[in-house]
């Protein structure tokens, strides 16, 4: 039940992709994180690191003011799972999305990702996070 | 990096529910898996044990040949993250889901999800998968 040394380094490189890149929408910071030869499944972005650059370039122009916020978040071995709330202005119900890393040699070398429109109406009433 | 004891019983939990309940829509076979305190945060159900045995009735009966193609699955402690491929018909592209459940006392006692249509068009050609 113990994270091991390797994995507490994957979870931790992934938590600062989050406070580093993600939430601020800094590309200029991407290469600390991400592989060269990343391996992009997000619908969102073109392949590889320069295909993540100009997407989170594209997203602070859009939304500049954009906060994820994130809910929970796990690792088994070269893989972590976050679990996050975006709000993409002050008002907007947001997306919720989970995001997988495969990590190798202290990089994010892979990237897959669900990603949902929160809808407010609906059958449940227990929140989505 | 080892998985504990208890961490593979709930790994091996989760896929229990994906091959007696969830591919199957078998809502009999729920009890088995399900704490009866169910917490659901999925947009699509009622809340409780009860408002998955009605989802999975109605799944049945709207898509009785979806397939749950599981595309990696992670554990860490007592939460189980699965990566999974939903087709609701034969020609359908399908969902792409991410299910978290919470496992207590050896039933799933929480469970949360994304779920994402998949667009065939897009900037990226890599797989979503």
């Amino acid at each position: 039940m113990m994270r091991s040394a390797e994995e507490q380094r994957n979870h931790d490189l992934v938590m600062g992709l989050f406070a580093e890149v993600l939430n601020p929408l800094d590309s200029s910071a991407v290469d600390r994180f991400i592989a060269p030869d990343y391996i992009q499944h997000s619908r969102l972005a073109v392949p590889g690191r320069d295909g993540l650059k100009a997407f989170l370039d594209w997203a602070k122009g859009a939304n500049p003011d954009a906060v994820h916020d994130i809910k929970r978040s796990f690792v088994e071995g070269d893989h972590v799972i976050v679990h996050y709330h975006v709000r993409r202005t002050p008002d907007d119900p947001g997306l919720a999305v989970v995001d997988i890393f495969r990590i190798e040699n202290g990089l994010i070398a892979e990237h897959w990702d669900t990603i949902q429109e929160i809808q407010l109406e609906g059958p449940n009433p227990n929140p989505i996070f």
